[in-house]
């Protein structure tokens, strides 16, 4: 029988120079993340389907149920996992790591400090419906700051900062920090009038603003009860735009005017301590702006908000989400439990950065030095240099099948290995060395004593 | 209603110091396979079912298949994920990283570059029955080489250098690498008459010796028909100890005394090889040795087969075991592909090192300062010097929250921060602070601008 050996619909895999680049980028973003104190945690990917579908189901995804199959041997059987596939005994795979984060901290709420930090870069699964550039299974860099009861807002103000430094460390281009507050938005509506049942229905609209633009949304505004002069202050509102500082003083403009603006107020202070957090922090002019049309489609945002754009390439949508929550992470243990957290999707960026030609593979291989073949006896001369390079900090692969130097050559430069060392008899015999960079297509003669020292000075 | 938000039977999850250590050891065994050019590779958790049963169902363990829940917007519906779980298209999480192997290089092997080495360190799915240290999800961290048609036996030498390596490094004591070849042990039979269809037999009766000494072994030889003179011939094989040069010239000698002896005498050269490219890959004597009763469970094996045991802590069982096998990873393209492999369970070895004490977690923060709070009008400042020192590639955290210094004092003891930095009204006139070293309890007075030097200087 014909075996289909193809990887499910919507499971990719990456070839080893992608991979070798998701590597690198998850270093980097842990790196950052743990700059700022964040300390790994990793759920299992399998939970109970109870827990998963505490906070509903996650919009119209497939969740993926776990049935156990038994082997042939045990087919009589029903033991434990036998019993798993329905009732409170029913398991799934996690599909965000949200929900995980709330049960990992009921789980775990007294052995953890808090604020409890923490990073987490799994993998998550959803049976989206297949479309470019979405997969069923993905990987997520998050994190999120939980506290207890309460939480500093300078938090919410650390986000941007992250942001920042990893985009700038990946060097993928110029990239736009858009900031808002939920509170801004929903405390205008309710000045203007707008009953709390309808304020969720006109921020979807206002979201939709940059793609239907500004015609659209009027009409959708009106059918929500808005009078048409309510409606132009709306759009006035969302329009408000430039330097933070402008943007600041015109919302306080605008809530000076608007009646019962409680709310309204207390969402430009936290915005207003967000944004002198992010200056204080250092973070450019240029990387950050407010942007009061950014409203996050999740329900559970209830103050700060983020999405990241890369400036050029808008049509790939924010790179880096997020916001603060109140009612999320308590969730299991019934206590209030306030965090802020964002998210990357990597593995939807690296698709569609390697796409957009915004990122290249790395090498197929680690590998910087090939030792090469030339002559079996000399073996175990090949070895110990090979061992030398590796003492030293070196990746290094030895040429253990005998083929023509030429066709040694070629396969090293085919997979990206920037040197080779070449050792013949009489290069042994003075305990001395060829060393052939494949970049510059130099070769120089060394000492295998100082072979070393070579590679990584070359190496820079 | 009550969530049960416990994880479920068999998937256990780390608190954050367990995970730290977990991923330090992650960290030390990639730089260990990418010094030797072990390219990394991911596949996904979830195959298709067939390709996950070609080789069979793994033992008599449960295969995890997955169940797509419609959400109940959808439930009318059935998408491709619906179809999903029978037939063709049935898929299931992947429970080894083996049938992936040979599926991934089905899939890309017009991509790849041959010998074909990866490492790979994902977590696999068994529904094992609930044993103490065996979890139904488990990170594995295997290596193999494959390479087309022939692949060198100096690649079943580097294994043991790596092994070797990767423990010095993490050190958890002193452990032996027990190398042997199961050809030595079918030819052996074979020159002993035990007809080929009973060898395999006889290799599982020698595989419990340890556990149930050599008169029960000596029954169950005698059970497969072999003569008390044929027995004990056996047993005096398998008693081989000592030098591994002595050991093979054991095996020469008993090798010259039987008949039909081209099995076992291939078998005895290929060990050869293998010992001889361990000594001059440098790997120290007292690290390994020949055993000629390690045969592996696992029918695949051919050649070269390790087990890795911790002196003192024998009752772990083999913390690091592998092979040579030809017939494996080519199945789906009906190609001979060889290849050598070794597996680090890490999970389960992770739990067991703990539970004996051997190894301890991390810190449960990455975070090596903390920035106190006295005063919230020097916040500018607390973040200012926050970003300095993580600049210079220091883990901070800076305190947001209000408390009394003595509690700020005694959450970074109890988070295993190593240094406090004190700026008061003074120290910030000054352009200067206080770093306390938490370990050591000594206090010093620094200006801001040599904080991070002073840091880096006390971390050593």
């Amino acid at each position: 029988m014909k075996i289909n050996f193809s990887t499910p619909s919507g499971f990719p895999e990456f070839l080893p120079g992608e991979k070798r680049l998701e590597q690198y980028l998850m270093d980097t973003i842990r790196r950052v993340y743990e700059s700022y104190g964040f300390t790994p945690i990793e759920t299992p990917a399998v939970e109970r389907l109870e827990v998963l579908q505490a906070k509903g189901n996650q919009g119209d995804n497939i969740i993926y149920g776990l049935q156990p199959l038994l082997p042939p041997t045990r087919q009589s059987e029903r033991d434990e996992a036998g019993r798993g596939d329905t009732g409170s005994e029913a398991r799934a795979l996690k599909f965000d790591q949200t929900v995980p984060l709330a049960a990992y901290i009921a789980r775990h709420a007294n052995d953890l400090q808090f604020p409890f930090a923490r990073y987490q870069m799994d993998s998550v699964f959803r049976g989206e419906r297949a479309k470019d550039g979405r997969y069923r299974q993905f990987r997520q860099c998050d994190i999120d700051v939980v506290g207890r009861k309460e939480l500093s807002l300078l938090y919410d103000a650390q986000m941007p900062a992250i942001i920042a430094e990893i985009f700038s460390q990946i060097q993928i281009g110029d990239f736009l920090i858009r900031i808002n507050n939920r509170k801004v938005l929903t405390g205008f509506f309710s000045s203007l009038g707008v009953t709390p049942d309808r304020i969720k229905a006109c921020i979807n609209i206002i979201d939709t603003l940059e793609k239907v633009g500004v015609d659209k949304v009027l009409v959708g505004l009106a059918a929500q009860g808005l009078s048409p002069e309510r409606s132009q202050q709306v759009i006035d509102f969302i329009k408000i735009q430039g330097d933070v500082d402008l943007v600041l003083a015109a919302l306080n403009e605008f809530a000076a005017k608007l009646p019962d603006a409680d709310r309204f107020k207390l969402g430009i202070e936290e915005l207003t301590t967000v944004i002198n957090g992010v200056r204080n922090l250092g973070v450019p002019d240029n990387c950050y702006c407010i942007d009061l049309s950014i409203a996050r489609g999740l329900d559970y945002y209830t103050g700060t908000v983020y999405e990241t754009t890369l400036i050029g390439h808008e049509a790939l949508g924010s790179i880096c989400s997020g916001g603060r929550y109140e009612e999320l992470v308590g969730t299991f243990i019934g206590e209030s439990m306030p965090g802020v957290g964002i998210s990357i999707g990597l593995t939807r960026l690296i698709y569609r950065l390697l796409k957009a030609n915004i990122l290249q593979p790395l090498a197929a291989t680690p590998t910087q030095v090939m030792v090469l073949n030339l002559q079996e006896d000399l073996m175990p001369i090949y070895l110990q240099v090979s061992q030398q390079l590796r003492q030293a900090g070196i990746n290094v692969v030895t040429a253990f099948d005998k083929r023509p130097l030429k066709k040694q050559f070629a396969l090293a430069d085919k997979q990206g290995i920037t040197f080779c060392v070449v050792i013949g008899t009489e290069e042994a015999a003075n305990n001395r060395c060829q060393l052939k960079n494949m970049a510059t297509g130099e070769q120089v003669e060394v000492s295998i004593d100082a072979l070393a020292n070579e590679v990584k000075q070359q190496l820079g």
